[in-house]
């Protein structure tokens, strides 16, 4: 180990986070090899003249992160590489960055001290009155019916959905069950599937867990390259597309009309299922209001809506829905079944109350108007770096700035460079399937869970790192 | 049938699984109507290009999952959408039977009015007031740390379970999630997975959703028959071994020592890992307990020993543990992860209160008091029966009888019989993989949800269609 190279500094990022990244970059960058021994915590924490609580909490982030293994009396070696959970990081890893003292463009859900607390509480509360026992006994695999009911008419209401039977919708636990059941019930090893590109990296982890091959189409300003996907479809007979049709996750882009209208035109000239996965629309800041292409769907017969409340109410509630196709909805539901029998009913009956009363339309109301001050403040940041070279479009809602760096540099390089002053987000190339040098000169920054100061101060680290 | 739209590929599926999807996909799609023929198998062997083993192989798949019928002499037959019961029906379902004018003997899990509503619903206030919006964000994908360190006190108290490092215990949402997640990390399709028979036809569903096949073992009275056991290993090499060592499902049968320490060492000769699920070791009526078999699993190397609370405490809390060899956790982790990121923070804190209060081990008592009751009632109402030919082996706890019915008698006979004659159980039909006619002989008589009274009501029923 390069002792040397390891230099802690005074920069309000405790002294164990310090060591912890330095060593880890050394063993990523194969200065340390596998099997290699590190050097004995006294020893070290000597040498860099810390207190050996420093080195032992360091080893213990880098053991817990599989990057060394302690063998009982002889100290920690480099692992393996394969035991690293490097490779188990997801965009929503990056996102639970724990370190307070870190300000976090990363984090995609809203921050906890604006979740609806006191209303919540009372549902949950009328719900044990009313419901006794029967709140945690087994409710239907498909879902608590009223909550079906209450979910479908926020849908009709809000979006046209045309559908209007609640057995065409199924609850899941939160939007990655959703995308994982999607896969069992409709991919077998060696299909294809084709996403967006960039697209959110959960969604292609749960395809490839069930041995699909992944298919990119690239992201143009209204939606995916029909040309592209045209192509693609015609050369490897997809079993289905995956796509968000409004604030993608992470270009921002919203579908127009006609490239909807294309997409659901290729589904049925195929035979095909889109998987269309929303979890913000609701969060938009101009006038028009996007369609969701499911309203494309008269018949629901090709289009498997998915939507999440992670964004809009709280990520923890652990519950989702699907409006599935019908000729899916007996498949579906049996795969619900085998995969966790149903979701938490305590919660379920709790959210059906909570979307019948007025609260939730206030909240909506709520988190728009906080989320549109700190889109309009990070977008005033950005406006003045433009002269650093910073392209994005602005987006009409959402969460994010899909930004683009100046020429020559690196996401990847950009992101350790800010991490280490304090400033988390997510590197571009988290998005994309295949990593080539094409993917890593985009930067994703959320507003959803910094508030207005840390935006301020998080734009000053960015803009910062971009003078030095 | 689409013979053309059948394409087999070297994509390392084995072939006759693939044709098998193929197939499978036509009949879900409704291409093939019940009724209609397949190919025969010399035909459509030299119409693919592949062996008739092949065919044979798929053909057998689809009919033990109920898609198609074996007509003697005449061919294979599309099955009536009806028959398909051991795709759609699991033993779960049939115990959720709905009709209150039933008496249901089929159900294995508590009725909501014996649940600890008021104490668990101080634990949600507690953790509410507490924790506020926390309690909904994300918690960690291996689950919130206090809970798995209370949890795991208990393992340790409980039952001597030596893994004392709460690293490597999993929060899951639920036993059948836990399930789920096992056969994600460890199966591929074609992979074996042997266990015990009859066994708990969900753990089977989610086995052969990975494409896996099932090895039966037969159970003896005091476990698996370890020397078919040996044999079977010997030939198929499987990747797991599914077994319920204390009050089988649906046997009610305890392993000896002898035969757990067998398992071990099997387990270590071959390098293999078995799950050992235990839903209701604490449901012991003798003053014996007996020991787990994880207990043998010294270091932490073998055994993956999974735990419900659904029928010691209540089963809509979603919220069950795995504790996971040492070289599997990070793999599980992250399946976990792409599953549904993290089980419900709110039930996983109050849960954690929960275990912390004395309230825990007083609802242990009140339960066991309960079910002991209700097991000395039909063990007595049963006793009286033995002229009509019925035979068990008493159990020494748990929730079942597992009853052999007079010779002649057909279980799914017998069912519908007393089903029209208001009382439900579960047929032994469901606990099968490969049902054959000695498999349809024996009744499971649950006693978790029904009271004295409907147990007496429920046994005159019973002797009535023994009777008539």
């Amino acid at each position: 180990m390069k002792i040397v190279s390891i230099q802690l500094k005074n920069n309000g990022q405790p002294k164990y986070l310090q060591l912890f990244n330095s060593i880890k970059e050394q063993i990523s960058q194969g200065e340390m090899k596998p099997g290699e021994r590190l050097p004995a915590i006294r020893s070290l924490a000597s040498q860099l003249g810390v207190n050996t609580s420093t080195v032992v909490n360091a080893y213990k982030q880098l053991e817990s992160n599989g990057y060394i293994t302690a063998k009982k009396g002889s100290g920690y070696f480099i692992s393996d590489t394969k035991s690293r959970i490097h490779d188990t990081q997801f965009s929503s890893d990056l996102g639970l960055y724990k370190d307070a003292s870190v300000i976090n463009f990363a984090n995609a859900t809203p921050h906890p001290s604006i979740f609806p607390i006191e209303s919540f509480k009372a549902c949950i509360n009328e719900v044990l009155e009313r419901d006794k026992g029967f709140a945690f006994g087994y409710d239907e695999s498909n879902g608590y019916r009223p909550l079906r009911q209450s979910i479908l008419a926020y849908f009709n209401r809000e979006y046209s959905i045309p559908v209007e039977n609640e057995d065409f919708l199924q609850i899941v636990s939160g939007a990655q069950q959703g995308i994982d059941i999607i896969g069992k019930a409709l991919l077998n090893p060696g299909d294809y599937v084709i996403t967006e590109s960039p697209t959110y990296d959960g969604a292609v982890a749960a395809f490839k867990s069930r041995g699909a091959r992944i298919i990119s189409v690239n992201m143009e300003k209204d939606g995916m390259d029909i040309e592209e996907l045209e192509k693609k479809i015609r050369i490897c007979k997809p079993k289905l597309i995956y796509v968000m049709t409004r604030y993608q996750n992470p270009t921002t882009v919203c579908y127009s009309q006609e490239k909807l209208e294309k997409l659901m035109l290729l589904a049925k000239e195929n035979n095909l299922y889109i998987v269309e996965d929303d979890s913000m629309s609701e969060l938009y800041f101009e006038k028009e209001k996007y369609m969701a292409l499911k309203v494309l769907d008269k018949k629901n017969e090709y289009v498997i809506y998915l939507k999440s409340f992670s964004k809009i109410l709280m990520p923890g509630l652990r519950v989702g829905s699907m409006v599935i196709p019908k000729n899916l909805i007996d498949r579906f539901t049996k795969i619900k079944h085998t995969s966790d029998i149903s979701s938490s009913g305590l919660i379920q009956r709790s959210l059906d109350l909570y979307f019948r009363s007025e609260k939730w339309d206030e909240h909506l109301q709520y988190m728009k108007e906080i989320y549109r001050g700190r889109f309009e403040f990070m977008l005033a940041g950005l406006d003045r770096m433009g002269k650093y070279g910073l392209k994005y479009e602005k987006p009409g809602g959402g969460l994010y700035f899909w930004v683009k760096l100046p020429r020559h540099l690196s996401a990847e390089f950009f992101y350790k460079k800010c991490r280490n002053n304090g400033l988390v987000f997510i590197p571009s190339g988290i998005f994309y399937d295949n990593m080539t040098k094409n993917c890593d000169d985009y930067i994703r920054l959320s507003f959803a869970s910094a508030g207005i100061d840390q935006i301020s101060e998080g734009m000053e680290i960015l803009e910062k790192c971009l003078i030095n």
